[in-house]
């Protein structure tokens, strides 16, 4: 039986302390239920004294029984005052939630200069605010903020104020690496001396800002902790909490202890990009376990061998986190990356290699350009299709005129557009939200009588990235469209020196994805990637 | 005097397998030039062997005199072969490289399902390789290809790979920690038996698949390891190498070795910042050390400590690596955010707070409508400017219109546009490579004759992001723009359900936040931070 380890997610009170990251109470539930299914065991869900978004996420979630513990999180009372005068107290007792994390100073320099009150009486706020929420029916948590630096500075002080926490009757203490400037060897040994010494269970709360939050989590483990705050994808202040989308596979998968179910840890991949979503942050391609390139392969070599058996250049079977294996095409790749996304998709190669040594020039010279095909998995696909001859024609564009036209506030815009489908010539005009936008509605308008199924597909984001910076007016740009018809997403791509040709270009590929998928005036059932037999092969 | 790492920085050759990374033979010249400044010890600049652009950076690089020893990478020989007819060693060779790291397997399963060899030979064929190097004037480096695990699977194979690479003279035997599946606790053992029984000075190669990259090289350098290999930015495939940018300051200002002089580490945040730039991979805010947010506090509590004293919440101080504190104003702060970025522009902030109540329900107002001020300094210091009134109005748009034709292969952008500037109305028109462009032509058109300085100006980035994706029809977009006069850069932020009017909003600061800096007719020489004020306070 392995060691069961206590997993306290923060990602909805310390993860939106992180630049770029503001969550609306609708959003906060909505990854409270994904986080509640991913297992874990505390989802600390704001801090109900300092705003009235997260009193409205308290009140919203209550009713819903999340299997996980519901945590309010605030400071210890202030300063010369008392807890039932203490309007956060107040807030954070009134909020529903079922524990409470109160945070409070450890370190002797902040009750000095940050507090700007006496050591006595600090001890004093932890002790009595955390005996108040316990009175009050709350499970007590204490956050010992600074510790490890509190600790190094005066260790007698720092471990008063855990036993202040632990007379109190806190269920949990947990140490915090608040700076996030403490080494795992210093966090170890640390650990080691409090759980030597406190009986009551240990947690561990780090940041990132020596990139060590999650080396500092394992090592606090070790050392006999047995709780780790952190936050999905380690969204949090400056550089960021301990990211528990690594924590836990590596507790799990590498160290044997146990957080989730094995089902639940497949999850884990869905659930990270899940909050990146809602979060409105970019995923990094490059995430350990849950990035879209954490099992991707680039180099020749690399993929000759991966060809073989995937374990020569994967730590662990991307399955067991709900990842997956990818082939990266690009100009440093061989030619097995191409022969091997061909396979992939079904076509046939043949036999003498020229087809491939052409399409990978092709693929070359389009790199050069500017295009990236890593991002655009629909863009690469019809060119490989297109080269290895498995596609048709399914509209051509003649010509098209955008009008924006602006009057103090009036802004309107206008495409007109004429295109051939089989032999028809359609002439149609569309407004949008702006040049791109019209232009996708006029096309839309003129390809809807043909394939009806064309509704249920929409763009889901645009992203413009300028080429060559240096080079201003003569820039190249390259457009990265998302599309997705409910069932399936695909990603195409665009380059030219004008952003609308380079949109354009993106935008054409991304209905002829999913065009090609469809037959005519008889399209609505299928996605994309199953009708093009992606699915289930 | 503390011990000296050798830094050994791979970013040209492994960084390059990053996903989404390429580099051309100009862009790896001007990379090494700045690592040599940064003052790593060896700069590995590609495998000749494998393709020509590397081959050409050699060219052109070994005239450049370089303190750093520069350094090609290749593998052992083939299978069943000898040196003197093995192609890539030859390009290796005549790269004029003044080092070579010489990557072999030490892990049996990859030996016989990779290489698909015996054992024996593979132990010929590292021997031979790096013998023959050697014998060519080039200083030998062993890079033990998933050294870690090898030895858990084989260990006596393993170390009988290493001391074939010592007996054939390496300078160096690099463990590699290939797969990035490895935690640093095995590291610090593995590490700690091999420089036991080995004595040639060994290094550590790591890869970030579990997010220890960083700590699992610092854990090699406790246990013996004398040479860190990595990437700046941790740029490398899957998940990425060992992070240079967050180990060097870790090395150097928290475990006593040393690394670089104390100068070049405080350039450290340039460094990585200008990698980013040329390798065109946007910098993470929140990456450590080096990133924009890495000392940036939001939350109000921190920050009203941070100004009292800045050891509360910051690890080291930020100037140490070339970095620097940032307020970031955000729905979640308290007044003290506003109030110390309205002081920190020498702003009149008055007494009773009124003010800035007011300016902070403002920003309060537009972050719900979708602008993000942390990462458009510009637009927030015009709202700030205004609100507290300093700005004076420079010119104001009466109309403007917008024509984009295309007809077969043939596209023009033309934009129609009337301001006024004080009393006198310009009529202008003016082509471009897309809408924005021929509107900030336009509008750099009408207004030169009453700015000259505005020829100096011009946009480096432009950045769309699609707000509320769900809804794609109404969906709004918010605009990014960057801006430089050569001296100084600036960004400014656009939010509107209108791309093009997200991005007229964002173009137009930008110009107004330049121009609000110029003398009208006399405005060629400061930069804007400079002569609003910004410099030398």
């Amino acid at each position: 039986m392995s060691t069961p380890i206590t997993i306290f997610d923060t990602t909805l009170r310390d993860g939106t302390q992180g630049e770029g990251i503001s969550l609306t109470a609708e959003d906060k539930v909505k990854i409270a239920l994904k986080l509640d299914a991913l297992g874990v065991h505390y989802i600390e869900g704001g801090n109900p004294g300092s705003n009235s978004k997260d009193i409205e996420f308290f009140n919203r979630i209550r009713d819903l029984n999340l299997h996980a513990k519901l945590t309010a999180f605030g400071s210890t009372r202030r300063k010369n005052s008392i807890c039932e005068q203490d309007i956060n107290l107040k807030h954070l007792i009134e909020s529903g939630a079922k524990a409470a994390t109160l945070v409070g100073k450890s370190w002797d320099f902040h009750v000095h200069t940050a507090l700007q009150t006496t050591l006595e009486e600090n001890l004093a706020m932890i002790y009595e605010s955390l005996a108040y929420v316990n009175q009050n029916g709350m499970e007590a948590l204490f956050d010992a903020e600074h510790f490890f630096d509190g600790y190094k500075a005066n260790p007698d002080y720092a471990l008063a104020a855990l036993a202040k926490a632990r007379d109190a009757g806190s269920k949990w203490i947990v140490l915090c690496d608040t700076n996030g400037g403490t080494l795992p060897g210093e966090i170890h040994e640390i650990v080691s001396r409090v759980t030597s010494l406190i009986d009551t269970p240990i947690g561990i709360h780090t940041h990132n800002d020596c990139e060590l939050a999650v080396a500092n989590s394992l090592a606090a483990i070790t050392a006999g902790a047995r709780q780790v705050q952190g936050t999905i994808n380690g969204y949090g202040e400056r550089c960021g909490n301990a990211n528990l989308a690594s924590i836990i596979p590596n507790l799990q998968l590498k160290m044997g202890y146990h957080c989730v179910s094995d089902e639940q840890l497949k999850s884990l991949t869905n659930v990270a990009r899940y909050v990146s979503e809602i979060a409105n942050v970019h995923l990094p391609v490059n995430q350990p376990y849950v990035g879209n390139a954490a099992f991707a392969h680039k180099g020749g070599i690399h993929v000759s061998a991966i060809m073989k058996d995937s374990k020569t250049y994967e730590h662990i079977s991307p399955e067991l986190v709900g990842n997956k294996q990818r082939v990266l095409v690009s100009e440093l790749a061989g030619q097995s990356n191409i022969v091997s996304k061909a396979q992939e998709l079904g076509l046939d190669i043949g036999t003498d290699g020229l087809k491939s040594r052409n399409v990978i020039e092709r693929v070359k010279e389009l790199e050069h350009q500017g295009y990236q095909f890593e991002g655009a998995d629909a863009s690469l696909e019809l060119l490989l299709r297109d080269a290895y001859g498995s596609t048709k024609e399914v509209f051509t564009v003649d010509s098209f005129k955008i009008i924006v036209e602006k009057n103090g506030a009036s802004l309107v815009t206008e495409a007109i557009m004429k295109i051939t489908v089989g032999d028809e010539q359609v002439y149609t005009v569309a407004e949008g939200n702006g040049p791109v936008n019209a232009l996708d509605n006029a096309l839309r308008k003129a390809l809807i009588q043909f394939y009806p199924g064309i509704r249920d597909i929409h763009l889901t984001d645009y992203k413009v990235r300028v080429l060559n910076e240096k080079d201003a007016t003569a820039a190249k740009v390259r457009v990265l469209i998302e599309s997705t018809d409910f069932n399936d997403t695909w990603s195409t791509v665009g380059v030219s020196s004008n952003v609308i040709e380079a949109s354009w270009e993106a935008l054409v590929d991304s209905i002829r994805y999913a065009l090609l998928a469809m037959d005519k005036e008889d399209s609505t059932s299928k996605s994309p990637r199953e009708s093009l037999g992606l699915i289930n092969h």
